[in-house]
Formats: structure tokens, sequence, C-alpha cells
């Protein structure tokens, strides 16, 4: 469902702070005419933005709406060390939350939205515990919010494919089931078996015509490794720009050579990349990957989980974190955090956002003087914009 | 000045979430007692804690309260890179800020108190270009909220002692004129001399019997060595527990042994050590710090300023930054976050901070679940208490 709609007094990004502000018009769901003082044409709602800086909206590239608990109660974490016991204390805890999965994702979903996110790519586990139950709860959410996000879904093995039988069958399932993507994690470091378990992943996206978004936490070596086997897969079955590795860590623990090498393979194959900006890991090499043309998205990864406390919805705060944790403080380089989020993110998904005429009116309007000034105060977005239609204003959902 | 209050109803940190709420009543600026349903003593003002997490007030260890633009337009970063050329566009800039020092930094300090801490520690630069002008603006600072905190100032040659004549006089004076604290900045890489850098130092520190508060950015073994160097001074002049390294990035950069032995080095002189969590640098071995039991605080850093953007006064989330670095999730090592946030902080400027009785009633209430919840929400301040008085409420000053 598109829109009409007259956005008033904003300052498109990038832009000189001291230019007068502009009204932009969007017809059916995309960028019509920016202009100082524009009509509004009969029956187009108008809003007001307040003077506050427009920018394409967030896209969070990278994010896992099944697990949240953001809104629930908090309960302490309870995991040990280790991705096999992070796995394992989520499947100890997930049955016993307040609400189902279906009204957890939907109420961060929501959250998200509001803080100016209108493109999200989210992961739902499939494995032998939890079936598609996990699956269905995050396509309830991105049914419950049609109207204002376009959710991409994606069928992760976060247990692993090879390690527990039954896990491919149900792989293919949810890709029958109304998932988008398939996914894969550390074929390596944690499935034991790269080969194996990418050939699986890769038949599946062959079969169902799909993308793909492999979780690769392995470090050096044998992260970069696989970061190969991913692209020998790419070129194999011609599926450039359809494959995103999400974290990459291999990418900042490798040497500077290795590094360019990787880079270079993964532009040359139009494979993506996503970061969360974790806090503790050595940051993924920014601009290299942009230089280079690599596809680069931002994410919030688990949303106040039993895999971690952190996350609260807000894309805006996700671009302040990348930006401070990789030391960033000249405004251009800020401003390269914010297209991540935004442009960069969505390209990942495969859509081109921006704010010139026939541009998808998916924008967002935030408080602050410049757009660096914006990050750094974090404040509620004036307004969120979906396909010509205002989403959530202030804060909140509309 | 000093006041009584009863706060009703908040949860004392550490404590049993599910436990009842409980009163706290406040006299002569201390605790007096801790109950359920607390009578109002005659004539004793009672507030409410809204069932928030009661902990002790934040400490801002390490703040540049002069250089604040905190509030004002933003203006982009314009220095290039590097400590010299940093230091130089402070001084091609801060004179045309739209208000002085006093007002800048009397802004940020109020909204660092409406965030909740009540212990600031403050440098002011003393140099040949900006005299005790910066110092005067901090002090008048300290001065409009005297009633709201307690605030050390530290005389801070920000462009080294010996690169420019008359600096080492400006410190003696500015101490003089009301400073409390002398400061010292890379003896080595920065002045190029680390002994007579350090000897000015603990001299004017000895005329003056005031503390030290060296900045030290210098990694490595170059930096190790002024460790050690300040450690001889504090042993000659028999100093312990008077002088703090802030930054300390020597401790994160040299291998575990070298580590060690500086740990150790530390905690036999009690010299204490404060981190603004940087997010590009290496995190300092904290939990090492703290088991060896050196005193250990948790600063602002600059406040959106010439240096640098980032910095809003909320050391609530300046507790979440380093909680993040440092990749914690288990609650115990997000609540010892808080602890060197709060009692931490509190050490380094030689105070003792608690929820005991006789404690001082320097205390803020957080909303939130747990402590862990209450430092992922980042929420308003329910309330600020300094020496038993409502200093702030729900994010603003009263």
């Amino acid at each position: 469902m598109t829109g009409d709609l007259l956005i008033r007094s904003v300052r498109p990004w990038p832009g000189d702070p001291a230019e007068p502000v502009v009204d932009v018009l969007c017809r059916d769901g995309l960028v019509a005419a920016t202009g100082v003082g524009l009509e509004v044409p009969d029956g187009v709602p108008a809003v007001d933005g307040k003077g506050g800086v427009l920018l394409p909206s967030f896209t969070d590239a990278h994010a896992h709406l099944d697990s949240t608990r953001l809104g629930l109660p908090f309960r302490p974490h309870s995991a040990g060390t280790g991705l096999a016991e992070l796995i394992d204390n989520d499947r100890r805890n997930w049955r016993s939350a307040e609400q189902g999965v279906a009204e957890r994702a939907t109420h961060t979903l929501g959250r998200t939205i509001a803080g100016g996110a209108t493109h999200v790519r989210s992961h739902a586990q499939v494995d032998v515990d939890s079936g598609l139950a996990k699956l269905e709860g995050v396509l309830a959410a991105r049914e419950a919010h049609a109207d204002r996000a376009h959710v991409e879904v994606v069928a992760f093995p976060q247990c692993g494919i090879l390690r527990e039988r039954g896990t491919a069958e149900l792989l293919d399932a949810a890709l029958r089931a109304g998932a988008d993507v398939v996914g894969g994690l550390d074929p390596a470091g944690y499935d034991r078996d790269p080969v194996r378990h990418l050939d699986v992943v890769f038949e599946l996206a062959e079969r169902h015509q799909c993308g793909v978004d492999v979780h690769l936490h392995d470090v050096g070596s044998l992260g970069a490794f696989q970061v190969e086997l991913v692209c020998e897969r790419v070129a194999a079955l011609d599926m450039r720009g359809r494959v995103t590795i999400s974290h990459a860590f291999a990418l900042s623990t490798v040497d500077s050579e290795r590094q360019r090498e990787l880079v270079d393979l993964l532009a040359e194959h139009d494979v993506a990349v996503t970061t969360v900006s974790p806090g503790a890991r050595e940051p993924l090499p920014l601009r290299q990957l942009r230089w280079a043309g690599v596809r680069l998205g931002l994410g919030q990864d688990g949303i106040r989980d039993y895999w971690s406390p952190y996350g609260n919805g807000d894309m805006l705060d996700r671009a302040w974190m990348l930006a401070h944790r990789n030391g960033f403080r000249q405004d251009a380089l800020v401003e390269m955090c914010v297209d991540i989020a935004t442009r960069g993110g969505a390209a990942v998904l495969g859509r081109t956002l921006g704010l010139t005429e026939g541009a998808p009116a998916d924008l967002v309007v935030v408080p602050g003087d410049t757009v660096t000034a914006a990050v750094m105060d974090r404040a509620p977005r004036t307004l969120v914009v979906h396909a010509g239609r205002v989403v959530a204003a202030e804060g909140e959902l509309v």
C-alpha cells in the first residue's frame, strides 16, 4: 500500500545546514518533488518535519526478532561463554518467555520501525528443537507491520545443519512456509564441515531461487577459507548480488594483504557484508569494503534476548555505536556510518534508497543541526515514512 | 549544605529484585536508615523513588568541562589527526564559541548532575594561549552548582609544560587560584622529557600539597616506563593515594607479564586509574586492576567539543559504553561497570560512597527491573540526591 504525502520543513542529507528548509512531496510511494514552499496538492496529507534532517530510512540488515525480550521483564543473562553454550541456554529458556515469539517479534519490530527502520532482514531460528515455531512468529510480526516496513526473513540454522539430523529438511520447509532467504552458520567452526554445510545451503538456494545469508564468526585463515568457499559457489551458481556474509570477522583478523584479497573477492562476486558493530571485536575494514564497492549493511543482531542484554530497536543508536567503535570524529566518517545504516543495508536487501525524485519514499526525519549532531543526540525520530505513508512520529508508531 | 530526606519506594543495589521496595531516610546528608514503610519524621521532605533501582550517585572521574559545546549549535569536527593538531584546532576555535567557558561548563555540569553524577573531576586547560581563563570558567561552573555536586578541578597542561615557556608558572598560579589537583600530559610522547615534566608536576604537588592526575596516552614500553616514573615519585614523596593516571593506554598495550607488573606497581603505590572507555582503543584490564585493588574510575572525557563530537553528560550511558566495549553480557560484569562508574570514581577522588548507614547520601534512582536493565535502558534518572538533598528529578535539575 503506497501513499501520497507532503513533508514540510526538512533539511535533506547531504545538504548545507545553512540552506532554507524544503518540503518533499511523495506520490504513489515515491519521492516526487523537493522544493521550498511546495503547494499541497488536493487530498494529499501534509506533515511537519520541524526542520529536522531528512534521511533515507534505516535498514536493519541483521536482526534476530525471534529471540527478543524487549519490553518484557528483564532476565539476568544466564548463559556461560561460547557459542554452543549460548545456543543451549536459549533452548533451555525460550519457551518460558512471558509471551510467544509472534507477540515479542511484533513488539520489537514495531520499536525498530518507530526508530526509523523501514527495511529489516530478520533471521528466524530453524532447528529440531523449535521447528518452524520461531519462523512463524517472525512471519506473523512481518504481517502485523506489513504496511509499515519491508521485512525479509532468513531461515537460519542457528544450531548448525549437519549436527542435528532433520535440519536441512526444516530449512526446506521454512522456505516453503514463507522465508525469503536461506541462512548458514560457521560452516567449519560450528558445523564442522564447511563444504557439506555450504553445499546444503546453496542447494536450497538454487531449489528455492532465493538469496543466502551466512553467519561467519570464524576468524583468521579458517574464516577466510570459508569466504572463498562462499564465493566459489556464488560463481558456480551465478548468484552474484544474492549472497550475504554476516559478521565476517575473518576480514579483520587476517593480515592486510589477505584482507585486500578477500575484499576484492567479495566485490568481484558482489557478495554483501553485514556487521552489527560488536563492542569487543575488531571492527571490519569499513572504508576498504566501500571503496571496493562491496554492499555493506548494519544490523542490531539480538535485541535483549537470551543471547545478550544489548539492543533496543534503535538503528540510529546502532549507527552511533559503529561510529564510536571505529573512533570516527570527522563528520564525513560519521555520515559514512549513517550511509551504511540506511542506503548500505537497503542495498544488501537489493533495494535502492535515496532522496532524489523517483526514489522510494522510505524516509526518516531526525532532529539535529546536522547528520552528525543527530547521530550524537539520538533523539526520537520526528517522522518515519514507508512507501509514502507516515508510519511513526515522535518515536511512536502511528 | 546538607539535608534531610525520605526517599520512598526504591530497590537498593545490590539486592534481590523480588524483595519489597524500601524507603531510605537521609539525615544531615548521610544515609540514616533503610526499611520497609519508614515513617516520615517531622519536617523531613519525602520523595517518590517509583520503585527504581537505588545506586550510589555516579562520579565523572575524568571530564573536560572547559571545552564543552553541549547545547550549542553543532559544529563539524574541524581537526586533523594527531594530538598536536587537536590542540592547535582547539586554539583556533575556542574563543569563537557562542558562549564563554563559564556558561558552557555550567550547562554541561548541570546536564552531568541531572544524569546522576554528584562527584566530578574536571580538567581545566592551563596554557600560554588561554592563561587561567578556562580554569576560571570551570571554577565558576563549580560555584554555580556548589549545592548540587562536589567538583574537583585539575590544572591541566593540555599543551605540555616544557614546550611553551611560562606554563609551569601558570600551573602554580592555577593552584593558587582554586585548582585542586595538578595535571600532566604524556611527559615523553608529547612533552619530550618525561623526567623533567614529572619533576615539575610533582614539585608543584609538593608545594601545594595537592594531588596529581597525569594524562598518559603513550602506549607500550614508553608508556610503561612513565608509569614507573610516576610510581617512583609517589614513593619518594609519600604520595600514596593522591595520584591518578588517566587513560593509561600502556596497560593494554604491553604483554600480559608486563601488564601484571604494572598493575602490581599501581596497587603498591595506590595510584588510581581512570578510563573514558574510548571506542577504538584496547580496553584496560578492568578485572585485573580491581582484583589488585587499584582504584579505577570512569569519565566522560570531552563532551561535544573541538576535540570530539561524542559525550552527552550521561554517566549511565558511559557505563553502558564501558560494558559494551568490553563485550560484557553477564550481569555481574555489567554491574562491575556500574561500580566503576559510581564507587570506583568516588574512590579516585578520595571519597567513599555506598548505601549503608553513615554513607554520604549521594544517591541516584534509575528506572529499571535490575541494575543491568537500567544500564541497557539508560532512561532519565528518577532522582539524583547530593548530601541528602534532591538536586535533579526525571532527568532535569531541580
